[in-house]
This record gives C-alpha cells, structure tokens and sequence, in this order.
C-alpha cells in the first residue's frame, strides 16, 4: 500500500472514453466502475473522474494521500476541461464539480457529497453571464456554502457533532428567518438577489462561527472534498452501516468527481431517479420519478412530491402528475432507450439516476438496484425465461435472507414508516406482530384463549413460559441475545420476537414498563417488526405471507433443489413444526429435542418426583411413568415424518431446570410428595451450578442416571416398532448430547443398542435406528477419530460449540456483544453467523478425523447456524451431509445450498 | 490377543534357572518379574511358574482362558515337581502351591490369593506321614478352606458381597464358638484333632450355605484360584485402586503359582518381611520384622506382634523381643548376604519376603519398596554418594510428590491411624490442619486474632471469604472441585484445604454441620488430612516442616536445577507469596492476579463506586482513585523479585463478585454514594450472568471500561519506573487475560503501550517490559498465530482452557466427577493433571502457529498444572519455556521439570 506507482490512482472517464471499467468494482467502487461503463456504452455521462479505493487505505494507513496523487488529479482535470469545454476556476467558462463517494457496496447515505465546487467570487460573474441566470447561480453558491461547511469545514476532524445543532442547520435557521422577514412561503419565492444576499451572510456566519474563512480557490475546495467524503469512510453512520452490512473497513471508499450537470437551470430541465423494473413486485416495467427544474437532492429529499416517470406505472396517487413520459418526450425516448441497453447489457435490474439540462439528457448513474425479496425473485425467474440469465444465474442473484419476507407477516411497510418507535432491540424472530401487552406466560396464554391478542414481554423468557409464548403473537425481551431462549424458541415457531431490548424497565408488580421518560401498561398496544428490531407504539397493520401461492418463487425453489447437494433437515420438537418445515422442503428432522416434551404440567411433576428420588429403585420408577408420554410423543414425530430421517437428541438440560420452583410451588410439591419443604429445598439448593452451561447436563445426565437414557430408548424404539409394525417406513437416529470424551459415548451407545435388541426380540419385529452424537464440545473436535468409533453420525451442535471456543455465554454476550460490535473487534455474532476462522477449524478437524476412521460418517449441522448462509456455504465446502435449521428457515436454506455448489464451481473454474 | 501362540502362556523358574527375567514386568508382573531374575541370581526361591498378564487380558476380552493354558500350566506342573522332588497330588510325597497375582505396579492387598492348595482327603495322609505333625497338616487344611471358599467359591462371580457377613467371617465365627467351647485362649491352643474337626465342620457349612462341594481334585482347586486371582482384577477394591494410583484397567494381572514353603513347621521355621534400607527414613540399615513358628499373613496381620530384624534396628517399644540375628544367625547372615546381593542387583532399596522352613531360607518375593518422602530422598542421594546411581537415575526415582512430605506440617502418623474418620472429599490443599469450627470469614479472623485456631468450614468460599481463610488453620468445603476458589487459594498459600466434602449438611443458622446421624458445632475440635482427604473428630497432633534442614533435599535439588531447562515461577499474588516462592526457587511470577488486590475493604468500596458510575468520566474518576494502592501493590511485587521477572495480569473477574452484597451492605453502600438502594440493586440485577465463568469478564472488561486498563497500566508502569530510578532492575510483562480473538488483544495492547509512553515521558526515565496474552480459550490456540502478532508472550491458563474444552465447569464438576472417575469415563480429573489428549492438543497447535509469526515467543503455563509433574512433562516436551505453579509446588516442580530431561532423553536414546 505504500508503494503505490504513478498513473493509477486516478481513473478517468468522458466522452466515450474511460481508464476503468465494470468489473474494477473494488478499485474504483461501484459508482465509479459504472461511471466508467456507461462512458464506453456512449451513453451521455458527464465527464469525471475516480480516485481509487487504495488511496483511502493509503490515506487511512498513512494518514496521508500517496505522491503524485495531486499531479494526477491536475491530470485528469484537464482531461475533464477539454472534454466538457469549460475551465476549472475559468473567470469565463467555469467548470463546476461534484465529489461524490462511491465504495464497493453501496452505502446510500452513509457517506459524504459535495456540490458546486469551483463556485468562487472570480468564477460566479462568469457564470451568470453565460448562463443569464442569476438566481440560478447564487442558489448554487448557497448550496455549496452549505454543503462544504458542514461536510468539508466542520467535520474536518471527521467526528460528527453530536450535542450541539450541526452548522448546516444554524445556517438553516438563518434562512428561515430572512424568508419569515421577506414573508416568504417557499425557497421558490427567493429571487437571485436573495440568493446572494444569503450567501454572504453564510459565509460571514461560518467565519465568525467556524473561525475559518469559506475558501475561494476551487483546488482548494476541491482537495477539501476529497479528503472530507474520505473522511466520511470511518464516520460514525459509515461505521455502524458497515457493521450491520458486513462490510471490512478496510474496503475504503472511492472518491468520484464529475462534471457538475443541473437540472435546474429551468424549464426545460429536470432530474430524476428510475428503475429498470419495479423495485417492490419486480414487475417487468420502467418505474421511477422525476421532478422538473430541480437537483437530485430534491427528489430524494421529500421536500416537492416526485412526479411519475411514465404512464404505465401512474398510481391513484399520482394521478394528477405529469409524467416525464408526456412531458418531455424525447427525453423520456431516450432514456428508456437506455434502460433497455443497460438490461441488456448488464442482464440485471438497474437503478439509475439522471438530470435533464436544457433538454439534454445526462446519465449519472447505474447501479444494481434494491428490490424486496418477492421482486428478486420474480425478476430473477423473468430473466431466465426470457434467456437474459441462466438459471444457476437466477439462483446467485436472490440474498437467501430475503425469502423470509415471503413467509411471515410483516408490517405494512407504509404505515411501519409513519408510526412512532418506542425502543429497539435485536430482531431475532421475523415478521411483524401486534397485539396487547401481557408481562406472564399466565396471562399471555388467559387473554389469547379469550380472543385476545398480545405480546409478552419479558427480562428474559424460561422454559416455563413456552405455553404462553406459544399463544402470543410476538415476544419482547429486555436481556438475551439472538440465540436465548425467547430467540430460539420463536425462531422455532416463526414467530415474530425481539430480543435485548435493554431499553426497557419491567416492573413486574406495577405491571408497567419504563422506557426513558416514557411508560407503558398492560393492555397497551404495541406493534413489532422483529426483521429489524423496531417496537412502535400502538397498532400497525400486518400483511399476510403465502409463499406457496407464488408461482416463481416455487420456480426458482425448484431449481435451487436441482442444484445443491447438501439435504436440509429441520429442527422441529412436535409433529406440527415437523409437517411445518416438510411443506416447506425440509427432507428430514437434524434436531428433535426432547426436554420441551418434560415441561407438560404432568410430566413436569413426573419429573420432579424423579429428581427428588431417595435412591435408584424409585428414580427408575418415576423415570418409567415417562414411558407412554414419550412413546407417544415420538410415534407423533416419527409418523409425521414418513419414512424421513429423524435425529433425536436425548435429555440435554441440567435437571435444576425442572425445579424452578417459586415457595408456593414447593408447598404444593412436599405436600403431594408427602415430604417436608426442606428437602425439596436442599435439592435445589443441591443442584445449583454456577456455570450450568458448563455442568450436569446432556451425556452426564444421561450417564448418572441411566435409567434416563434407557427410558428414552425404550420410548423410540418402541415407537420404531409399532410404526414398522403398521407398515410405516421409520429411520429413528439417536442422538448422544454434549460428548467430550470417546469413553462418554460408549458408556451411552451400549445402553442404547442393548435397550434396541431388548425391544426387537419384545415386540419380535426388526427395525433400522443409528446411533450418533452431537459434536458441541472443542475435545469432542480434537478426539473426534476416538468418537467416530462409537458414532454412526456426527452433528455439529454450532451454539455451544461456539460458546465453549469463544468462551462467550449465549445469554450473558448481550452486555458486551454490542460493544465489541461497535469496537470491530467482532464483524459479526458468532452465534448468528458461524466463526469460520476459530470454530470452523475445529469443524474441519472433526470432519477430517471423523471420516478418517470412518468413511462413510454421516455428518450434519444442526445449531442456529444451519440456517445462515454463509454457514451453509461453509458446511457445503466442508463436505457435510445435511444442515438442519428451524422451519422458517428451511427455504432459505434450500437456496443457499444451491448458492454453495454455484458459488464452489465458479471459484474452481476461475481457479484451473 | 486372540492369537497368542502357544509356549508363551506360561513362564517357569526354579532351580537356579527361569524362562523370565527382571525387565518382563508388563508381561510377567512385578512379582514374578522379580521370581524370576532372583532365580537366575541364584537365591533359593521356590519353584513356580507365573501365567502372563496377557492371558488376563484375554480372559477379560474374550470371556474364556487362551487354548493351550492348559497344557502349558500341566507342563510347568511337571517341571515344579522335578524341581521340588515332590508330585502334584501325590498320595506319598504331595506338592502343594499357592496362586497370587502380580500386576505391573504393585497393588498390595488389593487382590486374592489362595495358599495350600494340593491338600485334598487323599494327599493328607501322606503329608502327615512325611512331616509327622498332623496338627500342621491340618492347620493348613482349614487355611485353605477358609481362602478358597472366600475367594474363589463365594466370590465366583467377581462381585464382592456387599450387604450380608462374608462366608469367610461366618468360619470365623464356627471356629470362635468352637474355641469357647473348649475354653481355648487361641488358636495356639488348638490340636491337630481340632483343626481335624474343624476342616471337617467347614466343609460342611460351606455344602449347605453355598450349595457346593468343596472340590477335592488338586488340578480343580488349582484352576479354581487360579480364576479367582484373574478375576479379582476387577473386584472393586482393586478397580477402585486402580483410579486412585491412574493404574489402567488393561494392564490385567499376571498369576504365579509357586511351591508352598513353610514357616510355621515348628520352631526351626519362621518367616518375615524385610526392607534393605529403612523405608521411613532412608538410613543405611537392614531393617524387617520376623516370626518364628508362622505363615506370611500371620507377620502382617497383627494378630501377634513380630520381632525386629536385627540388633541394629532394635528400639524402645522392640528391645524386649528376640532379632532374627540373634536366634537364627546362620539365617540372618544367609539373608544379610542376600540383601547386599539384591541391593547390589538393582541398585535400588528392596522390600524382600522370606520363609525358614526348617532352618532351610527361602526367598518368597522381592520388590522395589515403597518408602516416605524423605526416605526416597536420603536413599537416592546415598546411592549417588556410594556410586550405585547415577545422579540423573537418584532425580529420575523421586515421586515429585513426595517432596510435598517435606514442605508442609502434617498429622502425626500414628496419631491419624487411632482418629475416627468423620467424613472426607477432595484433598485439595495439602498438609495437616488442626482446629475450632468456625463457619464464617469473620468469624474465623476474630477467633484467630484473639489467638484461637480455627479451622473454616463453608459450603463454598468466594473473594469475599479470603481475609477468614488466610487466618484459618484449614479450609472444608462441602462443595467444589480441585480447582474450586477454596482450594486454588488454599493451595496458593500451601494451606490445609479438603472440598467437596459432599456429606456434611451445614446448617449456618443454627451454627452445626450434620454428617449422616452425627452433629459437629461452632467450637468443636477437628482435624485435617490435606493430602489424602480425610477429616477427623477431635485434635490429631502436627508435625512441623522444614525442607531446608535437609541437607540430602538440597543435594538432590542442586541437580535437578543443573539438568532442567525449564524455568519455574510461581503464582503469587503479594510480596510475602513471592518470596515464599523464590525461598523455594521460583525463578520469578508467572502469573500475579491484580483482582484479589481489589478486596481490601476500603478498595472494594471504591471499586464498587466505580461499577455504579452514571457515566465514563465519573467511572474513570472512581478507576484513578484506586491508582496509589495499586502503584503500591506493585512496588512491593516487583521489588520482592529483585530482578527477576512477574508476568501481571490484569483484571480478570466479572464486575459482580464485587457487588455481592446483602441489604444491609446495599442499605450501607446507598447512603455513602447517596442513591437509592434500588439503583444498587437494579446494577446487581444487570450484571447478573447466567453462567459468569462465560461472561463478561478479562479483557472484555478492559475492553468496555478502558480506564481499568489504562489505570493498572499507569500502576504497573509507575511502579516500574520508581524502582528503576531507585536502580532496582524490574522486568514487568503485562498480560491480558481471556484472549479469543486477536483484535482484543490489539485493543488492550495498544492501551497499555500507549500509557508505558506516557509515563515514560513523564518520569523522564526508560525502562523494559513486555505485552503478552493469557492463552486460555480454544479460540485462541486456534488462532495463536494472529495473536502471536501482538503478543510477546503466551502464558497457558490451562484451568479456563480445560474449562472449555471439556465443557466443564470447575466449580460444578463435583455433581458427576465422582462418578466419571468411578466409571472409568475420565481416568483422572483433567483438572489436577492435564488432559493431554484433547486439551494438550491445543496447546501444541498453540506453540507452533504463535512459534510460526514469531520465532522467539516466550511460552509458559500457569494455570494449575504448572505444579503437576505429568503436566510439567508434557510443557517440556512442548518447549514451552517456563511452568508457573503455587508457591509450595515450586520444589515439586524444579524436581518434575529435570525428570522431563531425563525422560525424553532416555526415550531419545531408546528411539535411535
């Protein structure tokens, strides 16, 4: 980075001609490859330049520009003066310019521009001459002065201000009042001379102000741009964009500066901003907007409402607007002509910005543009039938993460805009959900059988708030990350939920919570969008999702299927979220965990009385009354699954979980246990662990109390043989949790195969089951050649394995997490995405010595990350059998396999 | 093991010749091993043959003896009666033998053995005929009875008898009513006709209690003892051994069967056990006991008291009994040559049995003998003087642990063998330790200061415990592991301590413990056990230590220092720890915790102000007042090591073990900051973690509140330059501890170079320190060669890397550690001794990607395997560069380290 060489780190482009190119996205960032590629399609660009991203890590590295960058800049000056005919600075014909950012993901927003430059005292007199437009000249001096104070003068140490009332505001407010003097309705009433008086003023209040002098020299403000829109890279709206984007820092941005073209020099010109297809529904039609005698800042800003671009995409709104279509023609003509050459020529949906001078069209930019995920698809789908992309194409082009908006309600984005937000948390469950607040499971569960619908909002949800977490119609949480138990929980279901929200105060016995100054009670309405984390007050209106009734969507899931290799199974816990995730395209289930299945009030009981047990003999009797109930829970999964794979995990949770207990709870159990309150008090007190992630629980449970473990055996197996029996196909995988040791495994397999050849010769039936384990622990990665021996499957536990290797608590994380986010010091949860670099080493570890002591191990994942892409990529690169996620994850799942294997072989082609 | 092929089954000797020898203990065990090379040596050893170990481990694996043993044992047969000139159930002239195991290490008492066996209603007659003493005869006759229907009839199934009294103890009681009857004192008085009688009356009793015939067919009495001592490899006294001694199960037990001899033919006979050198205090002296007219079992079991061996070894209690010098002197010069020629052999102290039989000496065993600490040390030291060994060989024979004898006060032997046992747990803290109960902190510093001992029992202890635990005389735990805050404190001072102690049931209310049906209250008098575990009622006298008097320890010392290359520090946390430790010869501190600085009253107040500040300013104001205590702490620290180097670490704890407070203390707190208690508990409520050991603790919190850091920096610093000013050479390494990713440790490292800087500059002084990381998380090891990048040093913290790997919480591992030991599911607590299989796994791929960015990275450990000799082994062969270990490890740790030398040199050798 130090040694950058003369001669590339300017790119010019205009006039046909152009240094860059599409494909230099990383060097020149998107705008400016794309600048650069319009040029040579000899579509009207004005001309520029593009000051390449390694100037910003040079700059940021070095705290300095690299040499010779000023020499080129001149350079590519020139070229720009000769090409547009103007002179930079020119007391005659003056260039004016923009510095825009440009990095390679867009950043809409996030980073600095500034206008007008080379507007100066000398400069001013010339323009107006030429152009005869005062007005018009002053107005852009003020906009200058307005821009560069607050972006180049202000924020020259490149930190926001945060307190106080930013410069560009108070100059703001100094219009406001001369235009309140001048009774004013509108900036449309400020003649040129308001426009030039004003400008002095500014310039005045800035020095007095800033106690710098407004520059009059347009290299000077020239530089002052650059360095500010690459100051902008590391601002604090940068950063946190960044952050949530996964964008590195180390990208930097590129800086674009270009001829300045206005679409407000009067009538006949305009400005205006389109997409080549419907942004929202994908629909195969030219949409956007324009405003007449206007700048681009006009348009985005609100201030005047947009006209339609064409007839075909006039709503009811909009009715009454002209559209660009009837009123300019020609340049509508012209324009659509563009796109199609730009579809044509980039084969994808373009979002693109242009400005009408006098009746000549200019094209500013081409950009792939945003759409909502049902019009990525019905694009994608689109562009295949009509040969412009290939299918695996079509496939690439769909962020996975997108689907989800086919498959939850959500909010009506249109009123979610205008509602007021409340606090914000960590979306962990998706969609949208309005209902009334309720602060128990209790009363959650009591007001939704009465017709009621409400959100339950917790500190943090236990497994004994399930029942009613299950009847609302959203979960809010104060404490917990994006994999606590009110995150994996709604998950599970779809259902819509935010976690660590820690802006809120409970008071659980005034029934109120407190958030700043502001309160809210039981029964008040609140709204969710648990995709972003936002909690409005009041009602918002929800949309329905139904994914199946869209015809490109089942297309494209359709050939997705076709391409990947890697199954996708569900975690599902009841037939419901099983038959659930199978209409969704789950091919098995990775995950059955049966503790949910103890939390049923009698089974609870059953439980507890098993755990109070004096000595062997009882506990093994209490532990048989679970008998029938887990029989009958796994003949549910099982048939559900019909003739699917099913991996069932054996007891995980430490069983103190099951003794949760508040006093009158332990009255009631000592007097049906008929023991005194004491003892059931000591054996919670007993069964207290500091660390119960880290203490008596999965296989351990299973090894000191045997009797467990045989239960549960004899649960499935039993359910194996009466299915088989009535002639329906079962493939049960038994699951061992939490194994560290070979000798762990073995101790469980034995009494698991024993309790298997038991239940054959008692019912005199055969049947099919494996035995297996879940991989969660580093030891269990480092011995996994050991573990191989005893184990039929392997299947990556990705939450805890994470927790143990970061040494990261799940439900503890939330009071640093956010920190290290903000820190870089993470790019991202770990629990979300998977560490590639730390917890994904002792993944191929385990993979590599699993199989190599037995070849043909099945190998699955079935933590949180199952369902994320970029760990489904990972996995698929690992040479895994199948991810298992949660139901609504599944199709998102479906397509990043088929994105795996696509993206594996493009690599390896551009690799041989 | 299915294949072994015949003649090698069964091993021969007598006669001056055998097909073993001395270096076939795997195969043949100890005992026969060393039968065999006496033998050859040519001593008088009765002729027998021993059945290898691997025969056992074929029975165990296959259920069933190998094919040909039969054979073989028939062949062995045959040649025993060649060389003893008697047969093998010969009517006239019978042979008999007895069966006993022999396991590669000893395992004394621990399982079966069965003599006489020959003697059936045929072969009595003529034996006596031959000896003419038919009261001999049948003595003998009863013995075996006794033996055989215990071992091998009534245990056939391997399972001791748990509930019902042995068969063995009801002969026991046959036989006493008999000698009532009789008004016999003792068995003394008993004839040839009662033994007659008696034999008789057994048999009968064991045909109708255990519904089977004593066999009267030498070969199925052979064979039956034969599988009785195989099996008894399994019994649960020996499995139970086995864990204790980390002996493996698959090792299995030879057999020897070897020609009966018989000290107690009359009054030429005798018998005795002898050590060449004395056992307890290593001098130079033939020491033993022996008795005249008696079997083996009758010396050991102390039914009559045995005679000193010799004049020499004669003492107070012994002065009134005949030596074996004296009475048989012709024998005991046979033997005294024996002893120098097996001393001579070996070059190693010998533990030897022996049988007169008719004034005829045979040799029935030799075997390295077992001996206390400091004996081990004066005979080793002696050997090298005398230019028998080696000093490498003198290092390599030392149990490291045994020096421990020598560093702490411990119970008086004699005295601890008449205590009673009231309970015992983990012997976390070694030594003895005597005193009044006393169940809390305060209690125990007010009790000692008024000059009481006392000793502190607690369910568990916390930070908050530690003033009442340093003034106590010893530390019980009901709860906790080996590396439970109790007993790494207690250990860290050398102090008494046992944890885990799972019977008592404390009740702090009423100030009593109960243990089963027995009460222990406030006052009461106890002692401890530390090494072994034990806790006994009432006071057990103390011995005092005091390692420097002895001039063989120092000697052995001074070459265990020439050979090692490791470094040993120690952990310390005060300047009266440090140079406890450099008395011992700690080459400098290893790891210094700043954290229990932080619980001095008035500290503790300031740090909690400091967790309650509304806002960083306040929060860095609060930090900054704890400056001048921790300036001073170090001042001491660094200036106890005069030079040599302290690896500080910073703080490490999650914020809320200094906010564990009662309402009194909040009321307290609240009205000194003048909040309200609400606020107090609001903060306790939001730094409650679910599971702490994974929360928001090491360089997380440096990395949220960076003044912690900045402030123990600028101490560290401070101090430093002070000393340096003062010409005191100082070498701080700053460590940051609970690294996982490489971007905290570059947030943490940039902090405190940039505070060395400044205060640099502002005591215009240089001087030299070091930044490194504490290595304690998988990721870390995973990742070592990005963190190397930053680090000057890796110091292991193999107690949270062990923690995580195995998912193991250590202060919850009590609920099933018992239970994995027993179960063979962990063969020793990956706490104490490092799990080198799956833990050491990663610290070796650790050493070699920090190795790789950076050649020269110091590397140590300091968790508490830094004091465990397998451990400290494992470090060197990693090339680690220094262990760091409690104080009162660091002489065990010098030893272990030399070992490691002499060790892999040796396997070096061996492999070349």
């Amino acid at each position: 980075m130090n040694n950058l060489s003369i001669n590339n780190l300017v790119y010019s482009f205009g006039n046909g001609k152009a240094d860059g190119q599409a494909d230099m996205v990383n060097l020149l960032g998107g705008k400016g490859a794309n600048l650069a590629e319009m040029t040579k399609l000899g579509l009207p660009v004005p001309s520029g330049f593009t000051i390449t991203t390694e100037v910003c890590t040079h700059f940021y590295n070095n705290n300095k520009f690299p040499n010779h960058l000023d020499e080129e800049v001149k350079k590519a000056i020139s070229r720009m003066e000769s090409d547009m005919g103007m002179l930079f600075g020119d007391e005659e014909n003056p260039l004016l310019v923009s510095v825009r950012s440009g990095a390679r993901k867009s950043m809409p927003g996030m980073m600095e521009t500034v206008l007008n430059l080379g507007l100066t005292t000398k400069t001013i007199p010339g323009l107006i001459h030429k152009t005869k437009n005062e007005r018009f000249v002053y107005d852009a001096y003020r906009r200058l002065i307005m821009m560069y104070s607050d972006v180049v003068m202000e924020k020259s140490d490149g930190i926001d201000p945060k307190e106080e009332k930013g410069i560009r505001q108070q100059l703001e407010d100094i219009l406001s009042i001369y235009k309140a003097k001048k009774r004013y309705q509108s900036d449309l009433d400020m003649k040129g001379n308001d426009w030039k008086y004003i400008s002095t003023e500014f310039k005045n209040y800035i020095e007095k102000k800033l106690n710098k002098h407004f520059p009059d020299d347009p290299y000077e403000q020239l530089w002052g741009g650059i360095q500010a829109v690459f100051q902008s890279w590391s601002g604090a709206r940068a950063t946190h964009y960044r952050r949530i984007e996964n964008i590195p820092n180390n990208w930097g941005t590129a800086v674009n500066v270009q001829a300045m073209v206005f679409g407000n020099t009067g009538e006949a010109s305009a400005t205006g901003v389109a997409f080549t297809r419907n942004p929202a529904t994908g629909e195969n039609k030219f949409y956007g907007e324009w405003l007449q005698n206007a700048q681009g800042e006009d348009v985005v800003a609100g201030v005047r409402t947009p006209h339609p671009l064409n007839e075909a995409t006039r709503t009811k709104e909009s009715k009454h607007l002209k559209s660009l279509e009837s009123f300019m023609p020609k340049a509508y003509t012209q324009l659509n002509d563009i796109r199609t050459s730009l579809e044509t020529h980039y084969s994808e949906m373009q979002d693109i910005e242009f400005t009408i001078e006098n009746n000549f069209l200019w094209m500013l930019q081409t950009r792939t543009g945003k759409r909502t995920g049902v019009a990525a698809i019905q694009m994608a789908v689109d562009m295949v039938t009509d040969g412009m992309i290939t299918k695996e194409e079509a496939i690439s082009r769909i962020n996975p993460e997108q689907i989800d908006d086919l498959l939850h309600p959500t909010l009506n984005k249109e009123e979610e805009k205008k509602a007021e937000v409340i606090a914000r948390g960590l979306p962990a469950g998706p969609g949208g959900g309005i209902g009334q607040i309720v602060f128990t499971a209790d009363e959650a569960e009591k007001q939704a059988m009465a017709g009621k619908k409400v959100i339950l909002v917790r500190e943090e949800t236990s497994p004994e708030d399930v029942h009613g977490m299950h009847e609302s119609e959203g979960i809010l949480t104060a404490k917990g990350g994006m994999t606590s138990h009110a995150a994996l929980v709604a998950r599970g279901w779809g259902k819509c939920c935010i976690v660590g929200c820690s802006a809120l105060n409970i008071d659980l016995s005034k029934k109120e919570i407190t958030i700043d100054d502001k309160k809210l009670y039981e029964g008040d309405w609140i709204s969710m969008n648990g995709s972003n984390g936002a909690v409005y007050k009041g009602k918002v209106a929800l949309q329905t999702a139904n994914p199946d009734s869209n015809k490109t969507y089942r297309q494209l899931m359709m050939w997705a299927d076709k391409i990947r290799t890697l199954k996708i199974r569900t975690n599902a816990d009841s037939p419901e979220d099983a038959l659930q995730a199978i209409a969704f395209g789950a091919e098995g289930i990775g995950l059955c965990r049966t503790e949910h299945m103890f939390f049923d009030p009698q089974r609870v009981m059953i439980m507890r009385k098993m755990i109070l047990a004096e000595n062997d003999s009882s506990r093994r009797k209490f532990v048989m009354e679970l008998l029938p109930y887990q029989r009958k829970d796994f003949v549910g999964i099982l048939k559900a699954m019909d003739g699917k794979p099913a991996t069932i995990r054996l007891l995980d949770p430490p069983l103190h979980e099951f003794l949760s207990l508040n006093s009158s709870q332990i009255k009631k159990l000592a007097a049906e246990l008929n023991v005194i309150t004491q003892k059931i008090k000591n054996r919670i007190s007993e069964l207290h662990e500091f660390n119960p992630m880290l203490g008596h629980r999965g296989c351990r449970l299973g090894i000191a109390y045997p009797e467990i473990t045989e239960m549960q055996a004899r649960a499935i197996f039993e359910a194996t043989a009466e299915l088989t029996v009535a002639g329906i196909e079962v493939f049960p995988e038994i699951m061992i949790p939490l194994v560290g040791t070979h000798t762990e495994l073995k101790n469980q397999e034995a009494l698991v195969r024993n309790i298997a050849e038991i239940v054959k010769k008692e019912q005199k039936t055969d049947f099919h089951y494996t035995v297996g384990t879940m991989i969660e622990l580093p030891r269990a990665c480092l011995t996994a050649n050991e573990i191989a021996k005893n184990a039929e499957f392997f299947s990556f536990g990705t939450n805890d394995l994470t927790q143990t290797t970061y040494g990261f608590s799940r439900d503890d994380i939330g009071g640093f997490l956010p920190n290290y986010l903000n820190e870089n010091i993470l790019s991202h949860d770990p629990f979300q995405s998977l560490d590639q670099n730390g917890v994904g080493q002792l993944i191929t570890m385990a993979v590599d010595k699993g199989r190599s002591v037995r070849k043909n191990l099945k190998i699955g994942i079935c933590g949180e990350h199952g369902g994320d892409p970029a760990s489904i990529d990972f996995c698929y690169r690992n040479g895994l059998d199948y991810v298992s996620c949660s139901p609504f994850r599944v199709p998102i799942a479906r397509l990043a396999a088929a994105q795996a294997v696509i993206k594996k072989k493009r690599f390896d082609s551009n690799h041989n």
